[in-house]
């Protein structure tokens, strides 16, 4: 079989390469399920999870995990591949994005959509002058959902997209209800509205109103002697989070919050509909049924984490997003075995 | 913003580039799609259709396409950025993607599986004599379906996959049953079982049987005076395609054929479940439901010329497959307005 030489390249380099060393920055869920999904991959090593908080309060899911504090980890700049930033789109990666990405290849959730290319622009210089590869904002969406959107979009010019995100946790409206005076605890699950999905599959392209497609579901445990009915009129009337919703608020007690939402579940649907050939209707539909968000997160980076390097190993550098990146780079498997088996 | 020099020169490139100059060689049903294809892609022009059937009984579907005699192609060689190879995999374009391969940026939805590794290594040395991209294998499956299974593997590494196709037409089942004695004509819809599509996405795992993933429900015009039982068993007991399904054959008259058995619609399913972030369970699935099959193949071929002539504008040259392709190559869109857009 005749290979291009990249392929011999990458061929030759699956067979002589050693594991990936992977590092972990930021130990929160995110930085757990990264820990557990690189135990999944034959083909990577942890070398240490590097964190801000006191290394005696950090206790590693697996057993034989190194923890370092987070100031240690420029003393790795050897031992590690790529680094997985693990911290939160606020504060966290505003600040670490850009500063780790001069030093390693780095992988990131970054999420707050509006920042993303000032964010790009400044991992993309750092990533640049230390000649590092940065894949930012992936996971499921932005990440596969983001993918999706293009490539559907792509193949279906003359049609409409939509995204459903749901049934599932939602941690910023839960955190937004938190804030409201006499609420001890919330979680909110957005839903999306099983008719709006099942219009959009029809393929008729429906026009919906936000109301129309989702729903949020809340359960709120209130301080003792609250307002109830204040409590629950200030959620429903919320601007932005739940104004322009359809709100259902439960009340319950802290034993049955813990005990029936302590899970993060999540999904959700990226679909779109067109015609093509004359006047023919097309659907394609993308859909994540998550048990755990945060873990199901934690697995697209780990697998971003191996695009990183291969990108890296072949002399490219600054940052990336999932439209950057050849799906092949994500997979262990080398390019003719894909070709062989896959296609 | 600070761009990476790649996406400078890719921006650049968008405001000035003119149009795409697209040749379709072959005028089946899938060369119908492209030409239609086409027409809704603002940045493509179609330069013309090459067949090799007589010119006077090819009438385009858009007035004024022109259409050429397949040995003029060569003379347009300045004239057209990529051709898009409509043959069939038997035996057109094991001939047609080596030939033109060294002459042109080619497409082409190359499917016969086992042979595929073949095809590559002979189209691949082409493609790099000629200095030209030629992506091969597209369409939606092999294609969209082969990209998704490697991402949901990818991402999902301790798992099963899954693919069901239809509901829709299988030509190679329909043709199965023409060839048998007394069968005037055959229409075969290959039909997921539902229940089995059900258990998948449970995240359970099912082992799944031939049988238990899909029906194949067969529709005959039999000859005046033929032994229908002998036929329906004929069917029935065919190794390969029927003998390993339940199989339904209906007799119904030519009238009936025609009028309710003319469409080509087509789809399915790829699923994968599995396991992350200790025993949460993950699915991912990714559908398509379309009206028509080769007017959606022929969609997807006209993203990836897209992504052919980007690709050789960069300077790559070779055999490609839907791994190899950043999903940005596919899209109109610039890669900033996808970061700020679609992200």
């Amino acid at each position: 079989m005749i290979l291009s030489r990249k392929n011999e390249i990458h061929f030759e380099r699956l067979k002589v390469e050693k594991k990936i060393r992977v590092g972990v920055i930021g130990y929160g869920n995110i930085g757990k399920g990264v820990e557990l999904a690189l135990a999944q991959n034959p083909d990577m090593n942890l070398v240490g999870i590097f964190t801000r908080r006191s290394l005696a309060d950090v206790v590693p899911k697996i057993a034989n995990s190194r923890v370092f504090g987070i100031s240690e980890v420029e003393k790795f700049v050897d031992d590690i591949d790529v680094v997985i930033l693990c911290g939160g789109s606020a504060t966290d990666l505003p600040e670490q994005g850009p500063q780790f990405a001069r030093l390693f290849n780095t992988v990131d959730s970054y999420d707050t959509h509006a920042k993303i290319p000032e964010y790009f622009g400044a991992v993309d210089s750092a990533a640049k002058k230390g000649g590092k590869i940065s894949v930012i904002s992936t996971g499921w969406d932005p990440g596969l959902f983001s993918l999706l959107r293009v490539i559907e979009e792509a193949v279906l010019p003359q049609g409409e997209s939509y995204t459903f995100w749901g049934p599932g946790v939602s941690q910023g409206h839960s955190d937004a209800i938190r804030r409201i005076d006499g609420v001890k605890d919330a979680r909110q699950y957005t839903i999306p509205v099983e008719s709006a999905v099942d219009a959009v599959r029809t393929g008729e392209q429906p026009e919906l109103a936000t109301r129309e497609k989702h729903l949020r579901d809340c359960y709120v445990v209130a301080a003792e002697g609250k307002d109830l009915k204040r409590i629950e009129e200030e959620i429903k009337t919320m601007p932005n989070y739940f104004s322009d919703y359809d709100t259902k608020v439960t009340f319950i007690s802290p034993e049955e919050m813990k005990a029936k939402h302590s899970e993060m579940p999540h999904g959700g649907f990226v679909m779109r509909t067109g015609v093509a050939g004359g006047n023919n209707k097309h659907v394609i539909e993308f859909a994540l049924k998550l048990e755990d968000n945060p873990a199901f997160t934690a697995s697209a980076l780990v697998a971003y984490a191996r695009a990183a390097c291969r990108m890296f190993r072949e002399g490219q550098s600054g940052a990336k997003t999932v439209f950057d990146i050849a799906p092949a780079y994500m997979s262990v498997k080398s390019p003719e075995e894909l070709r062989k088996t896959m296609l």
